[in-house]
Formats: structure tokens, sequence, C-alpha cells
């Protein structure tokens, strides 16, 4: 069938072709020039302009944003509505906030359109070995595009699902990302213990190497982490700090919400923060207490 | 070649099997005679004392101990060393605690044994997909035992490695365990807050499996616990207990000693005690603070 | 000077009591009549009505709301607009949401009122210890209250401070209050350690007490712990239930929102949620995971 | 009556001036010969070896060790046995673990000395508000002890206990500084959070003050922050550095022997494990992970 794409960086590209191999005709726009143009260059449509798209496209249409959350969504769609038809339906696969569908499925569908939201996982591997897909939306118009479900998840039966109403797909996935944070958080932990015990001398690529299988801790992040390694085994010349791309702190919000204790997730986001507070404040503020009780020293920066 | 097992439980007897398929003569000891048996009838070599299993094994002999960590190790070595000769060797595939481990290689080592540890991963798992081999201990002792490693691991070249003298084996099955924790406790925060989304009326067991392919969360735990969900998908009937098995509190307190930071390691191992705490005295602390200070209802017991 | 005041609950009817005794006029309005009577039964105004309590108050009026806080307060505000006159002024000593309270002074100052934000600390000890007050707004609405401040709090010139613009006062409170939820769980942990160190058979009572007085961790907080176990020493009979009243929760999102990293904080308002989860769910996750890999036993619940 | 000190630091100088203040008879000894000048100078005994201490003070004696914990106790018990007489008392007044405590005990009563443990908090300011005091051992030398307890305390009857068996004096003083640790790090996070809300442009300093009267927070420790602020208001120049002194890891690890969960103190602890490490393993083991599976970028250092 046909798709329409708007933004074609890393995941949208990849999207593009993967459902170009499965046969599907896809329309795709983007700001920059050099993306639409490799994108007729590898056999698929890349437009210039969203009218260019919609009229490339029959009715009825499915246009795919993946486009950043928040306020490009918005606009994207707001762009949109006067280019499409009743019956078109948009396609949310970018990591908006769940409750943003939701206001945007409530708006969209008083006015005739679909409005479906896909959270997409699998990132730069997605075109190899297929996107993991929680869909989100109305029976209606999720049915309809199984096709392209099937196309881009790794296998027909395998790694997608209509999983709830409208907003389900993105918190699905924003719980899938809470996820993500902890395991990475406990992996890493645990290669900065085998690291510190030097009498050992502990060869963390070997370590992770291992236990890629057979192991209780075998995954595919695990198997990224030991590649990775094997590029830059020591870690050398790269800086500790690691962003959080609103996902992990809408989990830790929602399970506060939701009154549920989800300490691990929680404080891998927490140590994200951490990650990014220069000269630490908190600290700071210990240090002067225990020189005001005890006497103990104050360590001031060096010149 | 041959090798001797101490120790036919869940672990032991598979690992058995596994050699035995391999071509390798097990001989093997518990203090379950229907164990035993069991293992003969399986075409190995089942015996009902330490003495016929020194007996059954050439020398230099290689007795594998798969006995619960603490006591039992040691028990077993002394019952042992009178049986056995100068160049014989122990290994200790079960989870001790590193520092006994290097005590137990120096004692040895001083009265002409071999001694090596090997962290062993895989559970239930490992007579169908193999184990996940960390080894410790003197090349000399490791190396003889290359046949072995290569037949529990999942193949020849992989899952298996020797990380380090004495006692690196041990270590490092110890922060894989706790790491096991935090991914653990990550998957099982996540579907809580799944399930507490009423609203979307979520399917935790569908979402696992589509979480299996092509998602960045996927790994062999979140298999295993899709498989789980698919025959209790409510977890109805459960109780609310985790136990710990030593190898968590471990990585908590070496982490300490190694000045290394590691919160989501030591919150999933603290929420395990929480599990088990009941009416929790903390809570019932904090409940009297609040009505000490702001009047607030300090809940009673029901009758 | 005067002062009206809306809730003559817990806190509102001892801040009435402290005003009157430091020679102010107050006159109070509760929907509960036994509340009005006893306070005009003390010598200040008890009045059944918001017409009534603004008729005996002379312009430039000012009326604190202690009423709970989201849409008590927006109906108080609402209610008394029609009654009240340009240049008066609203005063909320509740535990408002800071961002609300923002909300509210733009609107109120927009239709010609004072709109002034107090939080409240001191609980049921206030009348007798004074209150701190954390006060927010505009100068000129906040200097002309100086008498009210002076007289809350434990001393003309200790305890009160107009710590910013409107939402200052609110803010302040909230991480005021996430400081408390921290130091009652260090506390409340470490008599749990102390309890459950059952060779030594500590007095928990005794030592409090021994604490009081001369040592790093003495506070008021503490002083009222040794008074509650006085009271009751063991805890016996309580339930291990924590409530939480938005302040906590607040303060570790707005953390969150500004990339501070507040683990214990955080930690604090966690356990209190984990207390309210019955047969928690996310360990009877972990036990199946458990069941899964390594074939523990995953426990049932007795019938 | 008469007490021997060894150690005359900033605690054991200040306990000797104020069990001189009231008029017991101080012996006190230090490597460093200033330190014991300035004893003498100051009216009391300042000797220059163990043998004079000893010589000093009539039989049964009682000898206050303030030496820091580990090989300095031992090697000075060791070292005043032989000078020493059956009946006499050793006090182990400094931040011993419990353990080291009771194995002392059980040594030294074997050779007929006594043994008593006192945990002593206090800080800097104990000379002028006297020492909390958490005292374990045999009552018979506890109790003969009285007078010097009664003396370091703020009180005669206020601050001191003896609260158990050998041992437990420490026991509570660990436990007691865990607590300190939570304390200092919830006051530290919110006083993080107020400056981080830069829109507010909040006055840490005077928020301090305001919070030490009627507060619920108020504290020693909040007294003595306010005065640190009101020193160094902006914490301009300082480090991010925090150590640790051995309790606040003993309270941790004492926790999960006991199976208790504290996850504030321990998480307290871990974030001062945190301040000291460097260009952290963790954070740049997440930061190549996000690499490997997302594309996303890995930060280098600057050269």
């Amino acid at each position: 069938m046909e798709l329409g794409i708007i933004g074609l960086g890393k995941m949208g590209f990849n999207m593009a072709e993967r459902l170009k191999l499965a046969g599907h005709k896809v329309v795709g726009f983007d700001f920059n020039k050099d993306a639409t143009a490799k994108l007729t260059a590898s056999g698929s449509v890349g437009v210039n302009s969203l009218a260019d798209l919609v009229k490339n496209l029959s009715a009825p249409r499915a246009i795919w944003m993946m486009v950043p959350s928040g306020d490009p969504v918005d606009q994207t769609i707001a762009n949109l509505e006067p280019l499409m038809q009743k019956g078109d339906t948009f396609i949310d696969g970018g990591n908006s906030n769940y409750k943003d569908t939701q206001r945007r499925h409530a708006a969209e569908t008083a006015k005739g359109f679909h409005y479906v939201d896909c959270g997409t996982s699998g990132g730069v591997w997605g075109l190899k070995e297929g996107y993991s897909l929680m869909i989100g939306g109305d029976s209606e118009a999720v049915d309809r595009l199984n096709p392209i479900w099937e196309a881009l998840a790794p296998a027909k039966d395998k790694g997608w699902g209509h999983v709830g109403p409208s907003g389900a797909g993105h918190f699905v996935k924003m719980v899938h990302n809470g996820i993500e944070y902890g395991m990475m958080q406990a992996y890493a932990e645990g290669f900065s213990i085998l690291k510190a015990k030097t009498p050992l001398d502990l060869d963390l690529t070997q370590i992770a190497h291992i236990w890629q299988y057979g192991s209780v801790v075998r995954s595919w992040l695990l198997d990224l982490t030991a590649g990775a390694l094997d590029k830059n085994p020591t870690l050398d010349g790269l800086e500790a700090w690691v962003p959080d791309s609103g996902e992990g702190r809408w989990t830790v919000t929602e399970a506060i919400d939701l009154n549920i204790s989800a300490p691990v997730i929680t404080e891998s986001l927490i140590r994200r923060l951490r990650s990014r507070e220069e000269n630490n404040f908190t600290d700071r503020m210990i240090s002067i207490m225990r020189g005001a009780f005890g006497g103990h020293e104050v360590k001031k920066l060096d010149n």
C-alpha cells in the first residue's frame, strides 16, 4: 500500500527503506533536500513540500510523522490538515507524550480524520532487524494499516501489536524506554565494578562477549555493548555525560501519578541528571555541613 | 575426558547430561540416592560415596563441586582431600564468594592440588542452551579442562572464558548476578506501571511478546517473562516475596568497598529485602512522626 | 490589625488563636458551625457566611485562606471575589502548588486584588511555638501584613520572611516538605536497624532521648519522635501505611524539571508509595522471572 | 574522678577541657607534644608517654582512647596492657566498628580488664554544648564511670545512656551517623532545588534562617547550615567532593545483613561515593550503549 512519511532522519529514512523493500510505495518529505533526494535515488518518492506529499498519495491517505515530539508534531498536523481529506489517517510514530497524543486524537477525530499512535523501537538497527511497534488508536484505522505494521516489524506476526485505544502505543513505548534506562544503568554499574577491581585486571570486552551466550543477562543491548567495547575497550576520551530525551522522565512522573513505586527506573533517570550537574551543588552543601559540625576539611577548587 | 561432579541438583544433573552428550565420562555423587541412580540410568556413573567417586576417575582428576556456597564447599574439600592425589583439580562451579575462593585456592595450592573457580550461568536452561562460564584460576589447571568448558558452553568458542586469576570467575559471576537483579527490577517496574494504567486496559502478555522482537529491551529474560505470563497473565495467587541468594548483596558490598556508586543494583537488592519485611517498621515510625508533628491519622491494624 | 480566616481546622483555628493573643482582630469562617462557635467563644469573631466575613472586616481587607489545595482554593476565591473590593488581599496559607498560585496571582492582580502566598510550617504545635512562614508576592501587599507575620512567627524577627515574587512562598514550602520527607525516612530507617539488631536488645525510646541532647542528629522532629515513642515504644498495632499529601511529589517532579538529581527526597516519596501497594505487583513479576530462568520457587499466597 | 585520655585532637582535647571544668582530673597523652603542652597549660596533666599516663592515674584506672578506628585502637591497647593492672578500664570513645569492639571486649575481659565502648557525638561543639554519649559494656564498669558521663553530656541526666552490652554503644553511634548522612543529603538536595529555581531568585541563607524557627525541619544541623551559609552564601570556590569515614558504609552493610531495607541512608552513602568518581565510568558505559543502539552522540572529552 501507500504511505507518506514526514521526517527522513535516522529513523524515518530507514523505515521508508524497509517499507520499500516490502513492496510498498513510500512518499517522503523532509526539510533537508539531501534526504529527499536520497530517498528518490533509492527508488521511493522524495518530495520537498507537504502539498506534494499529499498529492502523491491516493485517498484514504496514511501519513506517518517521524518528527521530534512536542511542537513539531502540532505544527506538522496544522500544516497537513488543510491539505488532507476526511478519512485520511495521521500516524505519530515518534516519541510523543501519550497525553498529547490523546488530545490530538480527540481533536483530529472531531474533524473527521483518523489518528494512530505508534511507539517505535529498534533504533538504527530497524532497517535490518525490523522495528518493534506498539500501536494505539481506533481499530478501524489501525487494522487498515496492517500491511504497514507487518512490513516494518521483524516479521509479519512478530514484534507488533495493537495494544489499546489512542495513546496506548505511546504509553507502552514510554514505559519501554523507562525499562531501557534501568537495564542500561544496571549493565553500566556492573561493568564499573568489574573495572574497579584492579587486582583482577579483568577484560570487560571479553566478559561482555562471554555473557552474550548462555548467561541470564544476555540481551540485544549486551550484544551491542560487546560490539561497542570491541571498538573502544577502555572508554578513554569519552565524557561522562548522559542526556535524556523525555520518555524516561515521563515514566517516572507517570509512576508517581499512578502511585506505583518504581525506584530503579527513577534512579536511572536521576543518575542521568546527575551526570550533567557540574560541580554538584548538593555535594558542596554537604561539604559545608561537615565542616560546620565536625570541623572536617571543606575542599576548595584548585585554581 | 573424565569429570567428577558432586551435587546432582537442578544445575549439576543437567551439566552432567550435557557433558555426557558431548562424549565425556561423568562420575556423579549426591547424598540423594535417587539422583545418583537417575544418573546411572541415563548412561553416566552415579556413585554413593566420595571414595567411589575418586576411585572411578583416573589421575590427574578433576572434580566439579556444585554444592551450596559456604560451609558445604569447605566440608566437601575436607572430605575429598584425603582421597585425592597431588595434581588433582578442584573446580568450584557454584556461587561461592570470591574471597572464600581465593582463600581455598591458596590452601589447596599449598597442598599440591589445583583449584579452579567457575561462575556458571544459565539456570535450568543450560542443558539445552549451554552455560555461560566465567573461569578463574591458574592457566595450567584451566587450560587442561578446555574440553569441559567447550562442552558445557553454548558452543566450542562461545560463552566461556578464562577471565583471570583465582577468584576472578566467581567475582565476575557475582557482578553478573548483580546486573541480573537490576534488569529484573527494571522490567518488573515497567510491567507494574503498565498494569496500573487501568484506563488503557493493557495486556501485559501481548506487550511482552511484542517487545521480544526488534525492541531495544529484548533479551532472554524477556523471552522467559513472556512465556511465564502466557501461563499466568495476572499473577493472581502469587505472593510478593523475593528471596536473594547472596551474590546480589556481595555485589553491593563490593561496590562500596571499591568506592563505586551502584545505585540501581543496590536498590534492586533493597527492594528484595523490602519484600520480606512484614508490617514494615520504618513505615510505622514515619506514621507516628506524622501524627506527632501534624496531628495526622496514625493508621491502626485491623483486628 | 484585622484578618479574615477561612478554614478553622487544626491549622486555621490555632492561627486565629495565636493572632488573637497578639492583639489582632480575627474574623473566621468555616462550614463547620461548631468551629465558628468555638472561635466566638474564644473571643474572636466566628461567622457562618463569606458575606458576614467580609462585612466584619474594614477595607483594605486581608483574608487568609486555610483550605485544602486545588479546587477548594479556586472555589473560595470565586465566592469571595464578588464580595470584596479592589485593593483587598487574598492570602493563601495552605499547601497550594506554586504554579496554581502564580496563575491565581496573575488573575487576581488583573482584577485589582492583591494575592499573597504563605507557606506555613509548624503543624499542630504552631499555636504554642509559632509558625515558620515563607512568603511570596508583591512587596506592597506583603509589607502591609507585617504585623500578621510577626504575630504568627515564633518571634517578631524570627521564622518568617518575604522570600520572593508570587509563588516563591509555596515553592519554598514545597521544598521544605520534600526535605521533611527525607529526614523522616532517614530517622525511621535508623530506628528500624536498631530494632532489628535483636542480640543487643536496644531500647529505641532511650536512644531517641539520648540523641536529643548534644548529638548531630538532634532536631525538633527527633524531640517529637522521642515523645511518640514514650507513648508507644514498640509501635505494636500500627499499620505500615504512609500517605503523601502532594508537596513531596511536586518536589520530585520539580527537581526533574530543573534537571536536579534529588535521590533521597525522591526515594522517600517512593517508599511512601510502596507502603500503599498491596501484594506488590513488581515483586510478583520478579518472582515469576526467577521461577522461569532458575526454577526457583514461586511463592503462592496462603488460602 | 580521674581519667586518662589518649588522643588530644579536635575531639579529645575538648573532652579533656569539659571534664576539667567539671572538676575531674584529666591526664592526657598525644604523640603531638604541642597538644600535651597545651593541655598542661590549660590546667590538666599532659604527658608524653603511656607509661607516664598510667603512672599519673590511681588504680582502678579508666583510660579513654580517642584515636582513629582500626589498627590504632588495637595498637594502643597492646601498648597499654603491660602498663595496666587487672580491674583497670579501657574506654573506646572513637568510631570503632562494633564488631571490633566486641572482639576487644572479649579479649580484654579475659585478661581481667574492663572494656567500655562509648559512641560520642557532638563534633567540635561538644566542649560548649556537651556530647551525646551512647555507652555499651558491662554495668559494673559503666556505672563506675557515671561522673564522667554526667560531665561530658549536655547535662547530668541528659544526652547519655548505657544502651546495652559491649558493642551496643558503637552500634548505636554507627546508626546515628547513618541517619546523619540521610539528613544532610535531604537538606542539601532541598537547597539545590531552591538554588536551581532561578526565576524566583531565592536567597538560600534567608530561607535557612527562616526554617530555624517554627518549621518542621528545624534542627541543629540546620542551625549550623544557616551559619555556614552566612559565611559563604553561594558556595563558590568549593569542590563537590564528600568523604565518608566508615560508619555510613557500616550502617549500609549492617542493614543488609539484618535484612532491613534502608534506601535513603544507603543512597546518601552512594552519593558520597559518586562525588569522588572522576569522569564516571558508568555514565561513559551508558553513553556508548546509547550510541550503539540509537546512533546517539557519544560525547568526547575536550582536549
